[in-house]
């Protein structure tokens, strides 16, 4: 898959990020990619030092990088402070999605009689929008969507094909959901009587705040009473399970495959990485970040880095070190013992 | 999203949760949260004594509440042995989705002609019931869903939005299939030979007993020869993955993200925390609970608590016991080394 | 769920799979079991010394199985080499889904004016097919599937009811993707400033190889700049996440719930078990396998099984060595003094 056919000259690359151009303005470019790969119409940016060694031979038309790296760059260069953003901005104006959606209703979607429709907005083949649900202007909603009853969505936002937004779960402004998830579907709630399982009606709801990213199949469950809270700018990875009543703090990052247990308040601006599991009801202040498949069962109150698990070893050696893991504690205390012995205790 | 405006009175609450109320029967209320949250129209309960500080400031308009905590509390009461299960029956008289569902099929699903459909039945909008399928009496079909060919679904079951249902699977009465998940997609069977996968086709199917919930996004998988089975009051939450000919006993329930392999089988009244894992082929006795994210490589035969893992802790710390964990049949036999100098060996 | 009416003599059988014959050719059987559940219809199969024990007592008309257990056979046998293969192939013979797909487009399914179909397409009840989209010869795409604009179906190829192909995604011949599965979301990629995530559009593609299949609710994440890449034979089980620029070589596995972080390359015919996490930006060689649930944070260069993790115990007895693993470092360096002064040193 590449990129459409739009052009850009570096003239108007370089006005958009900002960034100081040494080279011919008036080249035009039409894509984006690594020093390596890039070829002689296509510009190429250098963000981390691991990839210092690419620049000399690139064939990139020009790269955007850090002023201290211009004297080195052999092609034309795209000065700026930040070229990791640079770049951030550049694929957005080469994403050939933008401006790509015809707004208007497909025939074939079903549009509940008191939808209330902002300007622009576009709803995709056999989507379904049910009664009470606000889309506010420049929505789309892609093909195969179900917008449940009394539902709300922010100006600006953006459904992929087949997600699902339950009865009145409301979603700010520039909100982008993938293809598969689910927002709003009840909480795991029952009460335990008589060796059976009651059901708890789920009557909270979801709230997500502005520029909320939420990956492709995952979930975030409605409230069991009050709803569940995921805050502006948080950007949620595919694979995500969140459970009811979870709060999750503005800019947070939730990799892939993360789930997050009942009640639990994450603070702002953590970072979770791969297939981090919170247990439930705990507080994790804000600046926290969990190392890949962490187990998380108390509250972590202080900003840091935390982690748990082991690594991946070769399975003979994991054998035998699995099993003394189950003497641990045996082993502790024989060491004590030995330690009192040498101390002649 | 709060609850609609259906009210009861107390003295109707107390007649239909078997409370003893004490305080004005006549008395409206329009709700439930919790005794903080809770406002003057909305009823409140305390089934945990953690949240005991916060009945003297409650503002509820009643309480659900055990008898011994009745003269504590400073508004209205209705008194039950078993408050939490009173919130459960009390929060399905307030769930808005209750009788909001009108019956009958709507013009844009696609319905095969040798559909037997019973009464009372609803079929959402672009919902697609393929040949064969038997809908027995008040199953609810929602926007988008797809019931394959020859699936049969009891009575009083309901699909939430974007639900599929693969071909042949049998459903018991009163279950509840969140948005996203899939029942009866392929189990993972390949044969191999000469370095290729080749296909195992899964001739089995999958039954689902009565009152069960699945949740969002989760899977279970159709069995290879015999039928994947998940007895009756099964609760499994979001993001879980049955794999082929797996067994799980009545009255278990599994949370978010658990995983289980081919043909592994699960007696009844057990418990899976969140993230847990189980290898293929076990036995699982009546009974057990594992807690969150813990591995289960062997058959467990007793009740009980099991678990596996460690919690997170700084990762500064972490990194150097982690790194310790590949020494440590290493370190054990040291130790044995050392005990056997001091006792002269 | 049975299989269909289908029947097969047992000389078809032994032709179709070239097996050597012992019994009655004229016989018919209508399906498939294990020895121990087959009817006198069925045929079942011996591919697993575990299940020696139950071949005398075997009520099946004939026994899939290898020269060496034809004597202890009580019926008929169909003798091969590999039995467990001849078990896939005859799974597949009798695998009622096989020539049941109606060709042709059903009149619900929105599909835009310039796709092109093949020959004997199949497309289901309230599909959409997007602009520029390419449907080889005899792909069928189920029930309320989405495919994006230009994306491209190899032949022979099958979407299951509810899959979403992403714009621009390609997949090779004979592929099978399973309900709910997502190919071509977006990657996950941020650029971090001022306290504030930029989205970095994801203007790669993914392209899927031959004989490709992918599980229930399994998302594979379109790439940054380059493509996410699948090989050909590649097998990918239910609720696996592939980030953005993974590449998987041919004739790998991954099983259930499998998470794999960006830019990872694994090598062919590796074997990732359940819930195994593979960090971003490795390289796994050809020929690794990993056990269920293990984290790999490093490179693999060499083949052979890798593991991590515990495995469960009972819940007391963890709790007393998981605390001490947080002792682990100091438990080692204790030893080493002990060692020392055992040394006189």
């Amino acid at each position: 898959m590449n990129q459409d056919a739009r052009t850009l000259t570096l003239a108007e690359i370089a006005e958009r990020l900002g960034a100081r151009l040494k080279g011919d303005g008036e080249r035009r470019v039409s894509g984006l990619a690594t020093l390596r790969d890039a070829t002689p119409d296509q510009v190429a940016f250098l963000a981390n030092r691991a990839y210092l060694k690419d620049l000399p031979a690139t064939r990139a038309a020009a790269v955007l990088l850090a002023p201290a790296h211009g004297e080195a760059c052999p092609v034309a260069c795209l000065e700026l402070d930040n070229p990791y953003l640079g770049y951030a901005e550049l694929s957005r104006l080469f994403d050939p999605l933008v401006g790509r959606t015809p707004s208007g209703t497909h025939p074939s979607a079903v549009v509940a009689d008191d939808v209330r429709l902002g300007d622009n907005v576009a709803i995709g083949p056999q989507a379904v929008i049910e009664a009470g649900v606000t889309l506010d202007d420049d929505v789309v909603v892609g093909a195969g969507c179900v917008v449940g009853a009394d539902a709300h969505i922010g100006a600006g936002s953006r459904l992929h094909a087949n997600v699902t937004i339950c009865h009145g779960v409301v979603i700010g402004q520039r909100a982008i959901l993938h293809s598969g998830c689910v927002i709003g579907g009840d909480g795991f709630g029952f009460a335990h009587d008589g060796g059976r399982w009651h059901k708890i009606a789920q009557l909270g709801g979801v709230v997500l705040g502005d520029d909320v990213e939420i990956g492709s199949c995952s979930s975030i469950d409605r409230g069991a009473l009050g709803d569940t809270v995921i805050g502006d700018d948080v950007k949620i990875d595919s694979q995500v399970q969140i459970a009811h009543n979870v709060q999750i703090g503005d800019h947070s990052a939730l990799a892939g495959c993360v789930g997050i247990a009942g009640s639990t308040r994450v603070g702002k601006h953590c970072m979770l990485g791969g297939g981090v599991g919170l247990s439930g009801h705990l507080t994790i202040a804000d600046g926290v970040q969990v190392t890949g498949m962490s187990l998380v069962t108390n509250s972590i109150l202080e900003p840091g880095i935390y982690s748990s698990g082991t690594g991946a070893m070769d399975n003979a050696q994991w054998r035998r070190n699995a099993v003394r893991f189950k003497q641990l504690d045996d082993i502790a205390r024989r060491l004590s013992r030995l330690e009192k012995v040498g101390r002649g205790g």
